[in-house]
């Protein structure tokens, strides 16, 4: 679990911990970091992604919209277990002049098809662009094709990204929700989420497909409310390791295998999505289906990394913060608010702080918002610290860290001229290479 | 609506303003008041409450639990339109030690059989009280002799007051919840609704019976997390006319009639639970089945007061704040939060601040937690303003404030010797009259 989509991309793909998987900086302490076009590294060849391990079971695997895990050839989901792509290895910002900084690529599998705000087009000043739709029309084929295979079972990574600034929605679904273009956009995944599963039925695949959807960081409240979500009664945003941050709701959909409507909290979801689920197979290593048919994982504590620091731990509905920082008093001045609205006193703090040696402690039963930690001097402070000590311990003392990927930056690496470009005509000429240390300012 | 339990009970029984019909103060500007015991008014025999009006339609109405409309004689509900009442006049504050203070009388109908923390213990170290299974078993009792009366309407308003601080549970349901003594509350009365709806299933009254639940105020977050509850996404708790001190959830119940599981927010939850419900009947002046069965009132103004100030209004899911204030700069010094772990600059003030020329505009469709005010330079702010301002100068063109009733206290008027007392040997001695202008600090 981490911060920023493309730590928490790396996550969900390889099971692992930035900390672990390399999506992490160590250019300064508790950095947030993430893959932009200068970034040199991405995923590196020695993890296993989830479509690797599938495509030994013999899944045709397909990813659509946003990868994000590296945008250089070597690190392009073709290359770690994906049969198919189409969509773009960075985030949509732009639109770039192509002298300085080039346009983000659109790829069809393994060549470039065009570029953000040239052949696919968005709309900075109405938030209109049809991409959600291309991606819809990409998995619905994608489910048609494989269901005409009626033996040869498939992965469909779905990576829409409408709703991360600048967001955008298609013609038909601006100004129809009450909440600005961000609402539009929700609305418009909604619509599409519904078509998918719809596709599913149509094909007669639904029972035997498993659906899971889910987000990669809470909202950036930064660009809220008309560039950004909510995150209801929880403490700041994306960019930090308080629950606003971190928590993100998850969705399980398989017909006749998960009851319907059945709801868990983070921390004990498995005892009661599980209810529903194939309770009697065994699933080792597999944290998807342990979550949805086991219970023993109920107390699995949660590590919150912010760059190489464990900044938090959570165990059951105890959360335990190591360090707190929300952003630099410099960033904060000049306006930049993680928490923007919220400010609780020792908690969000400007400065780094370290709390090791008496971590602040939460209840988020009774305490969502991370608002009151437990006094130090309570029974329930000692008792259940020293119940997580040990675990953080141990984590620490077994932690073997990766490589981390997210160093080294340099102009000469960005997408000036993918794969495919010569016959569109759009190779782009870069500088040399002139790495230098990126700078994570948070 | 009003921000204190005792001005939101008056306004849900008479169906007007705290400003209209009596239940504030005009001793300092913008001030919240309640009925402690020293309160020397209370409901006016003005006022026509909703039992009134139902008895003239042949209902037997009672009311079980706290009455807080004023606990001299003639503020009684036996003379506001009840039949029979079995609670307290007053919030369960105390023990208090029967020299200075009265321990706050329990009611049976017109006379006291008790007192709290007497006869009707509430253990304050252990939270222990079986209160809410008293005033359990009274509404079920009340349900069935009114069902054996097959012709004969009735109206039960079942005013638990488990959740207030100091907040008591049965000992069955001590440390069940995940949300302390609070959440072990809150379960009890989420149990006890269960058994209340079972038995209008079971007397067959069920399709009969239009049953309404909500509360009088957002979560004291004074008290939270321990002694209270959360609000959610929305701003600041009770005592202040932000969203988190006077939105409330509200569900309705009636099986045949209102269908189940529709969701609507504040502002347009005409249409949206209308549509289950009797469309056809028309209902001038009737509230409650207007916002269940119209349409047009969904952009109904709503006016946020506190004292005798209007502190805000609502049109659609637009909030205009025309003076803001949270409490003191005094009180919050001295540890006194109403927004704990909440700083909106300019809108959570430490001073009295008069908007009014301009006021902070919301769109709480898109900020729900009244963090970022529309700018005034916007068309929007602009469009919007036109439509607000003709609104609140014609509410207050219009408006003719009741007689205010919580501006005097005196300690001569608290339950020394309340009706029933000699009968039991209860009567206490108190201090002649003398009155005082009541101080209120926020």
């Amino acid at each position: 679990m981490s911060i920023l989509r493309c730590a928490a991309r790396a996550s969900l793909l390889t099971g692992r911990l930035p900390i672990r998987n390399g999506f992490y900086t160590t250019n300064a302490h508790a950095r947030n970091a993430y893959t932009p076009q200068e970034i040199v590294g991405g995923i590196s060849d020695a993890e296993l992604l989830l479509p690797e391990l599938l495509k030994k079971a013999g899944y045709t695997n397909k990813i659509i919209g946003k990868w994000h895990l590296g945008h250089r050839e070597h690190f392009h989901p073709l290359r770690h277990g994906f049969d198919q792509w189409f969509g773009a290895p960075n985030c949509h910002f732009g639109p770039y002049n192509n002298m300085v900084k080039p346009n983000i690529p659109v790829y069809n599998n393994s060549e470039m098809v065009g570029r953000y705000y040239e052949e696919f087009d968005i709309n900075l000043k109405t938030g209109e662009s049809n991409l959600t739709q291309i991606y819809l029309q990409e998995a619905l084929q994608f489910i048609r094709d494989q269901a005409l295979k009626k033996l040869e079972p498939f992965f469909l990574y779905w990576a829409i990204d409408a709703t991360h600034a600048p967001v955008y929605a298609s013609k038909s679904f601006l100004k129809t929700s009450q909440r600005g273009l961000y609402g539009d956009a929700v609305r418009e995944i909604d619509d599409s989420i519904g078509k998918i599963l719809a596709e599913l039925r149509t094909q007669g695949i639904a029972e035997n497909t498993f659906v899971f959807f889910t987000s990669d960081n809470g909202a950036a409240l930064i660009s809220a409310p008309t560039q950004g979500g909510s995150n209801g009664p929880f403490l700041c945003g994306k960019q930090t390791t308080f629950e606003g941050g971190m928590r993100e709701p998850g969705i399980a959909w398989w017909p006749g295998h998960i009851a319907p409507k059945q709801v868990g909290l983070q921390g004990n979801t498995c005892k009661q999505v599980g209810q529903g689920g194939q309770g009697k197979r065994r699933c080792p290593g597999c944290e998807i289906e342990c979550l949805l048919t086991h219970s023993f994982c109920t107390h699995r504590p949660v590590f919150y990394y912010r760059g190489n620091e464990m900044m938090a731990v959570r165990v059951g509905l105890y959360k335990a913060h190591y360090w707190t920082w929300s952003n630099s008093w410099e960033e904060f001045k000049q306006g930049i608010d993680f928490c923007p609205g919220q400010s609780v006193p020792n908690v969000t703090t400007h400065d780094q702080q370290d709390h090791s040696s008496q971590p602040l402690l939460f209840h988020l039963g009774r305490d969502p918002g991370e608002k009151v930690p437990i006094r130090e001097w309570h029974r329930e402070y000692s008792e259940i610290m020293n119940l997580i000590h040990p675990i953080v311990q141990q984590h620490k003392s077994s932690l073997v860290p990766g490589e981390p990927q997210l160093n080294v930056c340099d102009w000469g690496v960005m997408n000036w001229a993918p794969p495919g470009c010569a016959k569109l005509g759009k190779c782009l000429k870069g500088p040399g290479s002139n790495p230098w240390k990126c700078d994570w300012p948070h």
